[in-house]
C-alpha cells in the first residue's frame, strides 16, 4: 500500500530544535523521525519507526543465521538476581530503581545478563543441551548523568543483546566468534565501517573482550592501532614492562634542594641547573594523589608513581579502580594526610621509607609499569623545598603493586610487537564480550558434562546498539539540506512527488506510485494537494530517502525526473524508462 | 530455513506448574512459551515470541488497512502529563512509580493517552491535519494487587493502543466507526469469537464506549443481552425509570412496631403477618450505608435506597462512585452516625425527616430509579424495632439524587425496548472508546477551524492486549495433551517429526522438512536423534502444531504419516500425497 504524505503522521520543522548540538539530533527531530519527551527519552514516529524496524530486521536475520534464537524479557525486572552478582549496587546512580506496591525492590534492565543466566539455569540441566545462544531485541533503561547527543547516549535506548552459554572454553571462543562474525555482517549489510579492536575486560570479569567502534574523529572513544594488526580502545592498552636493570653501577639516591619546583617542568629546569645533565620530563616521577570511593562508601587515598612525561588516563584509571570511583585528590584530603607534601611527594625520604610496602602512612602505592626495577628517577624526597635524584626502583623503594593508568601516546609500542601505534577516535557499535563464569558462578549455573560431573558454565555477552546505530548512520549521512539515508536502512525506497496544479501529473504520479509499489517497493508519495513544489522538494531533501521521482511539468509528455538525493543529480526521463532506473538502483 | 528441535530453546516439562490454575497459564508454562520471572510477569521463550509475533501482524496489518500510522513510546514516562489529567493520583498503586537521579517523579505507563494528546499538540495545528489515528504496540505495566492466570492478568502485558484525533463529532465517529470494524476483522482472523457491549463511559468522561468480550463461562465480566440488539457489560446496563405515579388514594404513612426484622425476609414476613397482605420483598425498601473514600483521603458516608430484593453490584459502583472507592460501613462508622438505627434505617421517621434533600445528618441519601415518584414502601423508621408503611416516595421522602447500582437479572427489561435481557460471562479482548474532549482539554489540544477559531479536538482510544489475546486462544484451544493452536496464529504451520532409529526416516523427514519450508511453510523439525517415538509424539501434542507430520518406520516405502492435532486423525500417504494434503489444509 502506496503511504500518502496527505494522511502521514508528519511535520517538518525548519529550525533546529533547542538543545540539539550534533546533525543527527537535529535532523532525526526535524525531519519528524522522532521527539523528545523527557530527557534522553524520545518518542519514536512512523518514519523512525520504520528506520528501526528495518536495522532490527537486519539483526535478526544475521542472529538467525549465525543459530541464535529470539526470547524477550520485560523491562521490569526483580532485584534479586541483580544483588547476587553484585550489580544492583555497582551501577550506582546509572540503575532506574523502584517498588512494588508490597515494597518489592525492581529495576528497568540496563542489561540482562543476570536474566538470561537464571533462565537457563532454569530450563536447562545437560551439556547436550548446550551450546545455546539467545538473544532478545529490547528496550533498556540507564538513568544518565548527562543524557546527550540525542539517540546517542539517551537514557532509554533499544539493544540486541544475545547470550552464549558453552560447557567448555573452546565452546564459548566458537560461540564467541559466531557472533563476531554476524556483527561483521551486519555491519556490513548497514554499510557501517567499522573496526573491531580489543577492550578491557577486567571490570566485568572474562577474559576476551573486543568492541566494534565506527571510526569517525567526532567519536567518543579513542582507540589505538599499529600498522599491523593491533587495535584497542585506550583502556585496554597494556604497557609493555621494560627488563629489569641491574644497580651496581648507580650513585646513591642524593637529595637535593629545589626551591619552587612543585612542577614537573620547573623541576626539570632547575635540575639541568643544578645537577647539570640533559634531564627531560620522562626522567622525573611524578606521585599522583588519587582518592577513591568503595562500593561500600569508604574513601581510600592511594598514590599513583608514573613518568613526569604522561599524565593519568581518566578512563584507564576508571577501568583499573572499578568499580571504586576515582577523583583527585582534594585539598582536605592532604589537610588529612601531611606525611603527602604537596608537589614534593616521593617513595622516599632521608628518614626512611614514606610509600610503598613498608609505609606507615598506610596509603597504598602504586607504580605505573614502566618504573621497572632498577630505573632511576628524580622525585620529590617529602620534604617542601627538595627533591632527590638518582633514587633507584627496587634499591630505594617498592610499591605496594602495579596500576596501568597513564595516557597511551602515538608512537608508543603496540604490545604484540607490530610497531608504534597512532590514536584515533570511534563511536561505539558493538561489543563482545567473553563473560566466561562469573555470572554462572554467581548464580550457580551448571551442568552435568560427558561424565556425569556438575561444571559450570562458561558464557559470552554480545550488544549491538539498535538506536545507536540509527543515530551514527544518520550522523554519517546528512548535509545541510537533510539525512541521505543507504539504501539498506531508508524509511521507504523511492520518494514519489507530484507537483503543480494539472491533474495529470497527480493522476501520473498515483500510477506510478502504484507501479513502483508493486515491484515490493516501499513508496512515499506526496500526494498534497496544495504545498508548493518548494515545500515539496525540501521535505524531501529533509527526509532523506535516497531516491526521488518528481512528476511535474513534463507529465502531460509523460516526462518525469529522477533525482538521487545523495549525488543531487536530476535527470528527466521518459517514465517507464525512470521506473526501470530506480528498480535497476535497488 | 528449518527450524531444528536439536538445537531450538525449549525444555518441555511434564507436571504443571506451581500456582497456576487454569490451562492456558499451565500449558503455556509446559510446553515452553513463556517463563514466570516474578509475580505476574514473564519471559517470552522463542515458541511464545513466534505466536505473539504473528498476532500482532495481524493486528498491525489491520490497523494500517485502517489508516492508522504506527509511533513509539517508551514504557518511562515523566509524571507531569499524567498529573494534568488527574490519573497521577487515580491509578492509585496500580501505579509502578519511580524517581531519575535528580528526583525527577516517572512512571511505567499502564496506558499512553496523554502522552499521545501531547504528541499530536506538539506537531499539529490545524483542522487540516486531522483526523489522525496513530498506534503502538508496546509493553505496558500495571501493579496488580493480585496478579493471576498467567498471561491474563499480569503486571506487564502487551496492548496495541491506538487513539483517534478529530476537530468534530461527526469525525470522532467515523473514526471510531473504523476502529471498530478493524476490531472486527482482527477478531475474525483470529478466529475469535467475540460479542460487542456496550461499557460505562463515564469514568472515563466520554460519550461511546464498547467492550469487545469473547462470550465464556469461565470470563471474568459479566454482561446482558437481549434477544434484540441489546448488549452491554453489567456497569452499563442502565435502568428504566418507572412512570411517576399520584398519591391521592394512597394511605398514610403508618409507622408499627416490627420486632427483630432486621432483615428483608424477618420484614416481609412480619409485614405479611401484621398488615395482612402480600407483600414481597420487592415491596420493601432496603437502606444500605457505604463509605466513600475520595481521591484526597476524606471518608464520606453514603446511603442508598434500592428495592429490597436486589443487592448492590460492587462493580456498578465501583463505576458509579469512581474515583472514589467504596465499601460496606463498618461497625465504627454505625457508633459515628447513632441516627443511623442498624437494620430499622430509612429516609422517615415520625418526627421528621431522616434522609434525603431536608436531611440533618449531612449523609447524602441516593436512590436506586425504581424508587421513582408516588411509588410506595415499607422500610425502617429509624426507630429500633419499628418500621413504616405507606411510606411514599416525593410525598413522604426525597432523596440528594438517583444511582443505578443494583445488580441487573435475568429477566430485567432491556433499556433499548427489545425485551427481557439474559446474563452471559466473557472475558474482554478488546476497548473502544470515545473519549471526547477530556484529554484535549486538560492538556490544551486545539486546532484551527475553517473559520480560523480554536477547537478542542475530540478523542478516541482503541485497546487490544496481544498477550491477553494470545492466553485466551491457548485457553480455548487445548486437550488433555497440550495446545492446539488454529492455523491462523500457530508458532510454525507444520511440525514434522522423524523417529525410530533408521537413517532413511530422517533423511526423508529431513527432504520433505525442506520442500515444506520452500513452499512458505514455518517448518519445525523434531530431528533429535535419540528420543523415543513417545516423547516426540508427547512434545508435539503439547507444543500443539495443528499438522504434524510422522516420518518413520514406513520411510523406506516412502511412506509417512499426516497426524491432525486437533481432530487426533492419523493418515498413513504416500509422502508426495502428505505434501499436497499439508498445502491443501493451509
Amino acid at each position: 500500500m502506496v503511504t500518502r504524505l496527505s494522511n502521514f503522521f508528519l511535520r517538518t520543522l525548519r529550525e533546529d530544535p533547542a538543545g540539539a548540538e550534533i546533525a543527527s539530533h537535529k535532523l532525526l527531530i526535524r525531519a519528524g523521525y522522532i521527539r523528545p519527551l523527557a530527557a534522553g527519552i524520545f518518542a519514536w514516529l512512523p518514519l523512525g519507526l520504520r528506520v528501526k524496524a528495518k536495522i532490527e530486521r537486519v539483526v535478526r536475520e544475521e542472529m538467525a543465521a549465525a543459530g541464535a534464537l529470539e526470547v524477550h524479557f520485560p523491562a521490569l525486572m526483580p532485584r534479586e538476581p541483580y544483588q547476587a552478582t553484585g550489580r544492583w549496587d555497582e551501577y550506582g546512580d546509572l540503575l532506574f530503581r523502584l517498588q512494588d506496591r508490597k515494597g518489592g525492590d525492581y529495576l528497568l534492565a540496563p542489561t540482562h545478563e543476570e536474566a538470561f543466566t537464571l533462565l537457563v539455569k532454569d530450563l536447562y540441566s545437560s551439556y547436550k543441551d548446550l551450546p545455546l545462544t539467545i538473544f532478545q531485541i529490547q528496550d533498556k533503561y540507564r538513568d544518565e548523568a548527562r543524557p546527550r547527543a540525542g539517540l546517542l547516549r539517551g537514557r532509554e535506548f533499544t539493544m540486541k543483546d544475545a547470550y552464549s552459554f558453552d560447557s567448555s572454553d573452546a565452546g564459548l571462543d566458537a560461540s564467541y566468534q559466531a557472533q563476531r562474525d554476524a556483527y561483521e555482517r551486519i555491519f556490513q549489510r548497514l554499510d557501517l565501517e567499522y573496526v573491531i579492536v580489543q577492550a578491557d575486560a577486567g571490570a566485568m570479569g572474562g577474559s576476551r573482550s573486543e568492541e566494534f567502534l565506527h571510526p569517525t574523529p567526532v567519536g567518543e572513544d579513542t582507540f589505538v592501532r599499529s600498522a599491523g594488526e593491533y587495535a584497542a580502545n585506550v583502556e585496554a592498552y597494556v604497557t609493555q614492562v621494560p627488563a629489569a636493570q641491574g644497580w651496581d653501577d648507580a650513585p646513591e639516591a642524593t637529595i637535593f634542594d629545589s626551591p619552587d619546583t612543585p612542577t614537573i617542568d620547573t623541576l626539570v629546569e632547575h635540575s639541568n641547573a643544578v645537577l647539570g645533565g640533559e634531564y627531560t620530563a620522562a626522567d622525573t616521577l611524578k606521585n599522583v594523589v588519587l582518592a577513591l570511593t568503595h562500593l561500600d562508601g569508604t574513601r581510600e587515598l592511594v598514590v599513583v608513581g608514573i613518568p613526569g612525561d604522561r599524565e593519568v588516563d581518566d578512563k584507564r584509571a576508571e577501568v583499573a579502580f572499578a568499580p571504586a570511583e576515582v577523583e583527585p585528590a582534594t585539598a582536605e584530603d592532604f589537610e588529612k594526610h601531611p606525611l603527602l607534601v604537596k608537589g614534593y611527594i616521593g617513595p622516599w625520604s632521608p628518614t626512611g621509607v614514606v610509600l610503598g610496602e613498608e609505609s606507615a602512612t598506610g596509603i597504598r602505592y602504586l607504580l605505573d609499569p614502566r618504573v621497572a626495577e632498577g630505573t632511576r628517577w628524580i622525585t620529590g624526597a617529602n620534604i617542601d623545598q627538595k627533591h632527590v635524584h638518582s633514587l633507584v626502583a627496587g634499591r630505594d623503594f617498592t610499591s605496594d603493586g602495579t596500576v596501568d593508568i597513564a595516557g597511551v601516546r602515538e608512537g608508543d609500542p603496540a604490545p604484540d610487537g607490530s610497531g608504534p601505534v597512532t590514536l584515533a577516535r570511534g563511536m561505539e557499535i558493538g561489543h563482545v564480550f567473553q563473560l566466561g563464569r562469573k555470572y554462572a558462578e554467581a548464580l550457580g549455573l551448571k551442568v552435568l558434562d560427558e561424565n556425569g560431573k556438575q561444571v559450570t558454565v562458561t558464557m559470552g555477552s554480545y550488544g549491538i546498539g539498535v538506536t545507536r546505530i540509527l543515530a551514527i548512520i544518520a550522523e554519517l549521512n546528512n548535509d545541510d539540506k537533510g539525512l541521505i539515508w543507504p539504501t539498506s536502512v531508508a524509511p521507504f525506497d523511492v520518494h514519489v512527488v507530484a507537483t503543480g496544479k494539472d491533474d495529470t501529473a497527480f493522476a501520473l504520479a498515483e500510477d506510478l506510485a502504484a507501479q513502483l509499489e508493486a515491484t515490493g517497493l516501499d513508496v512515499l508519495y506526496d500526494d498534497r494537494p496544495k504545498v508548493s513544489p518548494g515545500v515539496k522538494f525540501g521535505d524531501a531533501e529533509l527526509i532523506g530517502v535516497p531516491r526521488i521521482l518528481i512528476v511535474g511539468r513534463g507529465a502531460a509528455d509523460g516526462m518525469v525526473e529522477v533525482w538521487d538525493r545523495r549525488s543531487g543529480e536530476r535527470e528527466t526521463l521518459v517514465a517507464a524508462d525512470a521506473l526501470a532506473r530506480i528498480a535497476a538502483s535497488r
